[in-house]
């Protein structure tokens, strides 16, 4: 990890007030909605590997990640579990496939763009996580989201350094401000169902 | 894990000793192929608990052994690094392919078509690690094999009690016994590039 990594930028806005505020009206559901989230960022981990299939780096630095994911599903399913909540498909929040659809469709610009999204997802759990841990009324959820938040940095930090690998950091920083600006705005409307990514 | 679990079962022939000649000529290729092979087991694991969402028993037995796969995969990486060698793509044998042609395509025939192909995968890849294990003339390798097929028996475990959890034993072993005759017929020709499922 790089100790000059510009961690501030990643985010163009921070969530809104409408954002929390609907998160804690719906513990239970954002709790099912974040078990699916874990597993997905794993998904991707893994989809990035099998499409780079050569890149032993690459692998090196995302496989562990995907099994800290899936570590993080089986805590969240824990709880799920110890609360008598049962995870359940939940449709699927327009944010996921908003990013995707900003991915340029080229190489090797699709490799940047799919770190960066990959990074912008992890950067706003993490600031999600770390309103969710300072404003939760539920102790357990609070100590959940603590725990969690510092590896959503560690990851953003991870997916960083993938880009400063392959590309000159100014390339790097300019498509992050563009992509991250994207990604504020695609949250400025709140989705009506409450999701993490809402 | 079931304690009367007919292991003997799930493969309907033993390797061929060409296979096995073919392997060990092939160290170096079949380590590379293995890689693919523990991240390939560990994005079908995945798969099954994203075409499954709800279902949280499946998760909780898919989503350990997923991170199992990929420390598998990170532990060979790490010797293909020490002997100087890279991961690199290689051509799919048809044996996956083949195999996923015969899982029936409605549900919930579909679901236990995949615990089983997924199990006979597991059980062949044990199968075939145990030879490797035997008779590898690298120390390292046959360290390698002979630590990670006991992982191996287990999965093809966790897929049998995933099968058990849905339907009547009788019902898995007959069309256990269906699909390892398939199984085995695909392996009956040797594939001209040594893979561990050629």
């Amino acid at each position: 990890m790089n100790g000059t990594m510009p961690r501030v930028k990643w985010l163009a806005a921070p969530s809104s007030a409408a954002w929390l505020e609907q998160a804690l009206a719906h513990p239970e559901l954002l709790l099912i909605d974040h078990a699916h989230c874990e597993r997905k960022a794993a998904g991707a981990a893994l989809q990035l590997m099998f499409r780079y299939p050569s890149d032993g780096e690459l692998a090196a630095v995302l496989s562990p990640l995907a099994r800290e994911e899936l570590e993080h599903f089986e805590r969240v399913q824990a709880l799920l579990e110890r609360r008598g909540l049962a995870l359940r498909a939940l449709a699927a929040p327009p944010y996921g496939a908003a990013l995707a659809a900003l991915v340029r469709r080229k190489e090797p610009e699709r490799r940047l763009d799919s770190f960066l999204v990959a990074g912008l997802i992890e950067a706003r759990s993490h600031e999600r996580m770390a309103l969710l841990a300072a404003h939760s009324p539920v102790p357990e959820l609070r100590d959940l989201y603590g725990d969690l938040l510092a590896s959503e940095a560690r990851h953003f930090g991870l997916y960083w350094v993938l880009c400063e690998r392959g590309w000159p950091r100014a390339e790097v920083i300019d498509r992050l401000a563009t992509l991250a600006h994207h990604e504020a705005a695609i949250l400025a409307t709140l989705h009506p169902q409450p999701r993490m990514h809402s």
